[in-house]
C-alpha cells in the first residue's frame, strides 16, 4: 500500500482549503454568539460615545479655568449645578464654572475636561478650589473618540469573544450574523471495533476514536455528528458515507485498520458522487496515510486508525479545513504556538514534518518542552502532553536547548 | 470614596479562594463533557489494551525466527495462517512460523512481536521471505501497556478534552460524573444605562458590561444569568442581589458609576444574609476599586464600571475564583501565558501591578508585545489588543526589549 502513497507536503494539502465552500450564515441572539464567527462586516451607525462623557469622578469645567492651579496657588470656581446620570445637563457652564459629575455623566455645554475629586476642595455648597490644572480633554471621552460613525469596527470573519460581544452590545445588535456552525461527521470502521457502552472480547477494543474525534471538533468551533461503527463492508460504508455526505458540511472517516479496509476507504470514496481524491498520503509522522477528497464541495478525510496519529492529523491538517468552512479569517485564529526550548536531543527523518508530543515545563528561565517517550499509539502520551513540536521538512533533528514552538494541544 | 479603599495585592485576593464552596456533582453523556471538569478520579477497571495488539501491517512472530534476517540473508517463515480483525487467534505460532495480522489485531499465542510488510516478500501462499530482524515487543503494544488495571488515569478536577474524552470512551464511560457548571449572576447599575436594544437618548449608553462579562463568564467555562440593568436605588438592588443570591452560584455586580450608587453597593453587600466584605480595593490598574464579599459561601463581586477595568478584573482576579468552585486544579488551567519582548519603554506607578492591553507581533526573533495606545476606557483598546502585559508591584517601568509574558485574551 504504501508504495502507492504519492506523499505531498502540508503545505500542498493547504493549497486545497479553497476547493470547500464556507458555510452559510444566520441570525443568532447575542446570548449565543460566544466563540461564533461573524458573518458580515459590522460598521458603527453612530459615534461611540454618543457625547463627551466624564471617565472620573469630579466637576466638569473649561479646562482654561484651572491653568496655573496648584497646592499653593488653587483656582477658586463656582458650582453652577450637578450632572444627572442618563440626563442632558439643562445647564451650561462657563469660565471659572464647575459642573459635579460622576463617571459616564454627560459633560455640559462649555465643558471640555473634568478635575478629579481628589484635586478639588468644597468651600461650601457654591464653591470650591482646584489644585491641578487638567488640560483640555482631561478625564473626559470625547464624542465618537471609540469609534466614529461610519467606521467599519469589526470584520467578517473575525472570532467573536467577550470584547467583540461587548462591541455589539454597544452598537445594539441583540441578533448577530453568523456563520453556521458545520456539522462534521464522525465514521469509525473497522470489524474489531465495539460501540463504548459495550465490554469488549477479546481481540476488540472500544471506539475511542469516535470520542477523541468528537471532541477535536467541538474544540474547532463545530458541531460532531456521530454516526456509529461501520463493519469491513464496502456496501455498508458507501451507505453511511452518503448518508454523512447528505446530512453533515464534513466527513471524517477513521480506522479501517485492516489491509483490505484501507483499500475499500479509497475505493468507497472514488465512488462517491462527484468525488475526487486530492490528497492521498502526507509527508508527517505520525499520519502518513491520511487521505483528502472532495465529494461536490465537501471534504471527506480518511484518517489514521491509531487515535494519537488521528489526533494530530486533526490538528495539524483537518483542523485549519473546518475554520476554513466556518468562515473564519486566518488572521483571527488563536495565536495557538508557544515559544519553549528542548529538553533533549531529538532525531527525525528527513523528508518528512514529525510531530513530537511533548510536556511544557516552566522554569526560571522560560518554558522548556520536554518530550513524553513511549510508543506512538499509546493513548497516556497525549494524556501526558501539553503541546507538540514539529520538526520541519529537511531538518535531521533538534539539538537539546534549541528553541522550539509548542503547538499547544 | 479612594480614602476608605484598604488596598490589598492580588495574592491577598487569591489568599480568599477557599473561603467558596465547589459546585456538587453530576453525571452527564460522554456526548456533552468536553471543557468541563472533571468530578471524580478515574481508575482503570482493565488493563488497556486487554490483549498483545500489532501496530503495524504485518506478520506476527518469534522474534527469533527474524534474528539475523537481512536482504542477502533473508529469513524463511511459514505462514500458519491470517489472524481476522476482532478475532481471537484459533491458532498458536511456534520458531519459524508467522501468521498474517493487521494494525490493531490480536497476536496469536507464541507471537511476540510483528514483522513489517514491507520488509517481507510473500514466495507463495504458505512462505515468506523475511528481510529484516525485529526485537521482541517490536510493532506491537502489550496487554496493558497503556494503561495496567488499578491505575489512577485521570484525576479529579481535570479540564476534559478531547484526549480525556477519548480515555474515558475506551474504559466504557458513557455518563461521566463532572462538577455542575457554576451559574454567574450579572447585574448591571446605573441610571445611565439603557438595555442594548433601546436607542440611548443623549446622555445614555446601552448596556455593554452585561454583554462583555456574560462572554467571559461563557469562555471560563460556567453560565452566565443576565439579570439586567437595576436603577440607582438602594431596594430595587438589594431585592436583585437577593434573588441572584438565590438562583445562581456567584454574583457580579458592575457600573454603579455614580458617586452614591458605588456608596449603595457596599451598604446592599453589607445588608446580603451572612455578608462579609472581604476585599475593597486591589492595588491593581485598572481596577483598583474592585469589591469582592461572601454572602454563606457565595462570592459577590463589585466591578469597575468601565468596561475594559471591568474585563481586565475579570480575567485577573474574577476567573480563577470561577475556575475555583468549578472543580478546576490549578494545575489542569490552560497556559494562557505567551512569552514576548516588549518593543517600547512603559512606565508604572511602584506599589501597584498595571496591567497592560497589548498587540502580539510575530517577528523573525520572535513574539513582540506592542502597548495599544489609548485611554483606557476605550472599547477600541481591547478590540485591538491580543492580551495584556503585567507590571508588578515593585517595578517602576519596563524598557524596550525586555522580556514579558503576556497573558493571552
Amino acid at each position: 500500500m504504501k508504495d502507492f502513497l504519492k506523499v505531498v507536503s502540508t503545505d500542498n494539502v493547504m493549497d486545497y482549503l479553497s476547493c470547500f465552500s464556507k458555510m452559510g450564515t444566520e441570525h443568532i441572539s447575542i446570548n449565543n454568539v460566544f466563540n461564533r464567527i461573524l458573518g458580515e462586516d459590522i460598521f458603527s451607525d453612530n459615534n461611540l460615545p454618543g457625547f463627551k462623557r466624564a471617565t472620573m469622578d469630579g466637576y466638569a469645567i473649561n479646562a482654561g479655568s484651572s491653568f496655573g492651579a496648584s497646592e499653593s496657588n488653587p483656582a477658586y470656581l463656582i458650582i453652577k449645578g450637578s450632572i444627572l446620570m442618563g440626563q442632558v445637563p439643562d445647564f451650561s457652564i462657563g469660565p471659572g464654572e464647575a459642573a459635579r459629575i460622576s463617571t459616564g455623566g454627560m459633560l455640559p455645554e462649555g465643558a471640555d475636561s473634568v478635575v478629579m475629586i481628589e484635586h478639588t476642595e468644597m468651600l461650601d455648597n457654591t464653591n470650591i478650589e482646584v489644585y491641578k490644572s487638567v488640560a483640555p480633554g482631561q478625564h473626559i471621552v470625547d464624542k465618537g473618540e471609540d469609534f466614529k460613525k461610519g467606521e467599519k469596527i469589526l470584520c467578517k470573519g473575525r472570532r467573536i469573544n467577550a470584547p467583540e460581544i461587548g462591541l455589539l452590545g454597544a452598537y445594539g445588535r441583540d441578533m448577530v450574523k453568523v456563520y453556521k456552525k458545520p456539522k462534521i461527521a464522525i465514521i469509525s470502521t473497522g470489524d474489531e471495533i465495539v460501540p463504548i457502552n459495550q465490554v469488549p472480547k477479546m481481540g476488540q477494543v472500544r471506539d475511542i476514536n469516535t470520542y477523541t474525534l468528537a471532541g477535536l471538533v467541538t474544540g474547532a468551533g463545530a458541531e460532531p455528528s456521530i454516526l456509529g461503527i461501520v463493519r469491513d463492508d464496502y456496501n455498508s460504508l458507501l451507505d453511511k458515507c452518503t448518508d454523512a455526505l447528505n446530512n453533515t458540511d464534513m466527513v471524517l472517516l477513521s480506522g479501517g485498520s485492516s489491509m483490505g479496509m484501507r483499500d475499500f476507504t479509497l475505493e468507497i470514496i472514488s465512488a462517491l458522487p462527484k468525488s475526487e481524491v486530492l490528497v492521498h498520503g502526507v509527508s508527517i509522522s505520525p499520519g502518513k496515510p491520511t487521505i483528502l477528497a472532495k465529494s461536490g464541495e465537501k471534504a471527506v478525510w480518511g484518517l489514521p486508525g491509531h487515535v494519537v496519529s488521528a489526533m494530530i492529523v486533526f490538528k495539524t491538517l483537518v483542523r485549519p479545513f473546518v475554520e476554513y468552512i466556518s468562515g473564519l479569517m486566518p488572521e483571527y485564529a488563536r495565536i495557538l504556538k508557544l515559544p519553549a526550548k528542548l529538553s533533549r536531543n531529538l532525531s527525525s527523518a528527513q523528508g518528512r514534518v514529525d510531530y513530537v508530543r511533548v510536556r511544557v515545563i516552566k522554569k526560571q528561565d522560560g518554558f522548556w518542552a520536554e518530550p513524553v517517550l513511549g510508543k506512538s499509539g499509546l493513548l497516556n502520551t497525549i494524556i501526558k502532553a501539553d503541546g507538540l513540536v514539529e520538526i520541519g521538512l529537511n531538518v535531521e533533528g533538534l539539538d537539546k536547548g534549541e528553541d522550539v514552538e509548542v503547538i499547544v494541544l
